[in-house]
């Protein structure tokens, strides 16, 4: 690869590993974890040296009802507080806010009076003036913003080469390339790549990475896409995640050199904490639905709930894909 | 990619996928598939479009019992022929046979008395000289013949280049790159098709991909692989192989584009007879330890005995890979 950054044996500072597993974990099991596995996750994280947590949405109490999820899909200060108390650690936390499900300006306080360090503004390319907003009241309050524009791999290339503008002239600190269907090829991961960190650099922002799993591409694109230069990544304890899952913590820990990183905490929540969540019935991970609605560029909805009713009839779906029933 | 070979959109027809369920996915049961199953797989193959399949090892009777393994370890011709009559298909038919394990003068028998097309020659680099005679002697015989060189994430570099070198000087037809540990990524496996590929070539041969997925990363060196020119492609049903398995035929099949390849027949084999062989309690795919084996670049056969005594204390196959324990 021309313009390589990093290389197998050495290591690169400007990486930063961001757990996203009860956020995009809880779309699974809608964010019902118990305290304990929180509470572990917490310091799983700490002792392995990963650089940010992330705690789950910020959703708004007038859109979702706070009985049919639990505590992570709101996020609330002193939830987050009972479990890290003021956080006299090196990890960072962030909370994930979605354009137009969110509360931002009551929900939202000050940096200064919370333990969040980091409001992650999720959006697709058409709220973009909404997630502007955002990122300016986030980052007037004192915190570090993410924004991650989603769903790009069906959004017109104008769009997103539009949204990117806007952003970089933003006071967004990182830009994040999502593969909302995991749908990307890793060719396609490094002209995505190259094409953010070319705009982010010259402004001096970052770029960050959120794959799915959903064609078994999520370690290979995270890594293409680092050798391109991205250094924020997003990973979850063994892919834990929507559908077909995300880039899985342990292969990260693994792959990259950094000495601050330690694979067992991550190894041992993993042996008890994720097999548990298995054991309670969340499914996450690759399977051919997954791999179907990837391969066709569509949300995973349709593969979600044929693995749901614990469907087995693929071609069926495939058949539904083909033409455009699903 | 500089001078990427095909796109997303159009197919290459030098592209040829190999379907290796039964002989790497044998390695799983000790090749104990039952007829209908092998039958099965034989209909899905020719109507899905694929161009290969292998049926098996032709091991010597004098090394292993054949009453330790189902018949597919051996692939006598009248075994072979018992499923495939006179094969008046357009799938051509492999056997895998391995340098000091397979007894080719007596065993192997011209192709004009067989119906077996292709003879795959296994070696490691230290075998070479086994592994020409093998290759004229089969050449000689009238088969097409593919060579794939073992291991070599693990041997020096200057012994690949002397074994690609050898196998060029050879009638040898294919000349496979195997990533037997499942260890290597897709910058080494760039690098690797790139030598391979200019080496064969200037010969007038073909490349080989043979990818395991120890890290999640067989589909993905695979299309990487085919993007810089590799034409020989293996793959298994959902994946079925020894430890994390092989590329997924599901996902070649949906990947390329070639208009003659079907995956409805695909679909509906994995449906009923992968889930069967999984039933039966048959165990391969990605998980933890396969990760480690792969990521430190060994064999997988600490991670395979792990997961047979059903461990899960990952952490402590972590510790003896580290310190060379495993």
């Amino acid at each position: 690869m021309a313009n390589q950054k990093g290389d197998l044996i050495s290591y690169r500072p400007d990486i930063k590993l961001l757990d996203a597993t009860i956020r995009d974990g809880g779309l699974v099991n809608d964010f019902r974890f118990s305290d304990e596995f929180i509470k572990a996750l917490y310091k799983t994280n700490v002792k392995s040296g990963i650089e940010y947590m992330e705690f789950g949405y910020k959703a708004s109490k007038e859109l979702f009802k706070t009985e049919d999820f639990g505590k992570w899909k709101f996020c609330d200060e002193e939830d987050i507080r009972a479990i890290v108390g003021e956080n006299d650690t090196n990890l960072k936390l962030t909370v994930m806010a979605d354009v137009g499900r969110c509360d931002f300006r009551k929900d939202i306080i000050p940096r200064s009076e919370s333990v969040i360090d980091m409001i992650r503004i999720a959006t697709y390319t058409y709220q973009m003036p909404g997630a502007l907003e955002m990122i300016e009241y986030c980052h007037d309050l004192g915190y570090e913003t993410s924004v991650n524009i989603m769903a790009i791999s069906s959004s017109r290339e104008e769009d997103v080469r539009k949204s990117l503008e806007l952003v970089c002239n933003s006071p967004v600190d990182v830009i994040y390339i999502v593969d909302s269907y995991g749908s990307l090829y890793p060719e396609q991961m490094r002209e995505l790549a190259n094409q953010y960190i070319t705009a982010a650099e010259a402004v001096g922002k970052k770029v960050g990475l959120h794959m799915h799993n959903n064609q078994q591409l999520a370690f290979a694109n995270t890594i293409e896409g680092i050798a391109c230069g991205a250094s924020f990544v997003d990973a979850t304890m063994s892919g834990m995640g929507r559908g077909a899952g995300n880039c899985f913590m342990e292969q990260m820990l693994s792959f990259l050199k950094n000495p601050n990183y330690k694979l067992t905490p991550t190894l041992k929540f993993i042996e008890k904490y994720i097999k548990e969540e298995r054991e309670k019935g969340s499914v996450w991970g690759y399977d051919v639905p997954y791999m179907l609605t990837g391969a066709f560029n569509r949300h995973p909805r349709a593969a979600i709930a044929f693995i749901k009713e614990q469907k087995s009839d693929y071609d069926a779906l495939y058949q539904d894909l083909l033409y455009e029933i699903s």
